[in-house]
């Protein structure tokens, strides 16, 4: 992986990101088996270790936020939702950041594949980086993903690609494997002096 | 008064601000006549008249935040600090942003003579407007301020300048006085593609 990211600090979703590939959970409460997507522990194990402080927030109930997130290492931030104000409102990006006592805004990333969430993001001011291919907006299992043709994904993933700029995010992946690169990308636009 | 500004809300200093010119209301509490300063009740007529929504926010204890805004416009948000982490933390500038409803935070302006709370603002990633001569950085009451010859005003008018530019801050006025033509300006830079 590239080296250590010169960033403040990470949040990250929880459905169709961090688990949950396709950001299908919520209609399969409780049946969905909660696995983390393809890459996420491995980026999570190397923000970890760069101590970049991290986080994931969703709109889930707490109970069911708890069985999503079981994978998940015992480090890292859970920061429910509350009665924060609903997406795409700022205040959960907000609380968030708050919750893990970060010191300024300037180098805060948020991640997902939901665009009321990346557009809560945008409201509070934070660097976003939308995953096309396992958010909601494809809305497939892995398995059901897998099993596309080649013309089949690159057509879905093209749309919900678009459809995540036309939000107005920073940059597009299609998953957490493709993170790193991207905040490398990013953190070269931040040293050419670019702001989110 | 300028055009009505294009801006998403503005958070106030109360001490050093909009009452108690030099910000030593806290030192001299219960004692001290909270005025509102010059231009204050002018500036908050004109950006309520523009439906900008406005709060103050001060880490004084909630008692003596009531007893220096008393002079106030009523529909004014007073935000208190509560257990918010204290100046230059971020958090009391966001909770300020959430109480007031704010959907983004594109187009909110933070003003304050206070270096700790412009810094807090800065972190939050506000726009900052510092006051240069009304605030704790010259310390002297209006009075005080008055009968300094031009001589003396200007030299420490000079000091809390360079020590506000030098925290960061997006523009430096005297007074409230100023703030229409400022937020004016701070619109141009906005138009041209510049943030904060």
């Amino acid at each position: 992986m590239p080296h250590a990211p010169a960033f403040t600090a990470l949040l990250f979703g929880l459905r169709g990101c961090l688990v949950d590939f396709g950001g299908t959970g919520l209609d399969a409460a409780g049946t969905v088996a909660a696995r983390p997507t393809p890459g996420a522990l491995d980026v999570l194990a190397w923000l970890h270790r760069h101590q970049v402080p991290c986080a994931w927030l969703d709109d889930v109930a707490a109970e069911h936020g708890k069985h999503l997130s079981h994978a998940l290492p015992g480090w890292l931030h859970a920061v429910h939702h509350g009665d924060a104000r609903p997406w795409p409102a700022p205040d959960a990006c907000w609380k968030a950041l708050m919750q893990i006592d970060v010191a300024r805004l300037d180098g805060c990333v948020l991640v997902s594949g939901d665009p009321r969430l990346l557009q809560a993001g945008l409201n509070a001011g934070l660097w976003t980086i939308g995953l096309a291919a396992c958010g909601p907006l494809c809305g497939l299992s892995q398995e059901q993903w897998q099993a596309l043709d080649d013309k089949q994904r690159e057509r879905k993933r093209g749309q919900a690609t678009l459809q995540l700029f036309g939000l107005g995010v920073h940059s597009v992946i299609d998953h957490l494997q493709e993170l790193a690169d991207c905040l490398a990308d990013i953190g070269q636009r931040r040293i050419k002096g670019e702001k989110p």
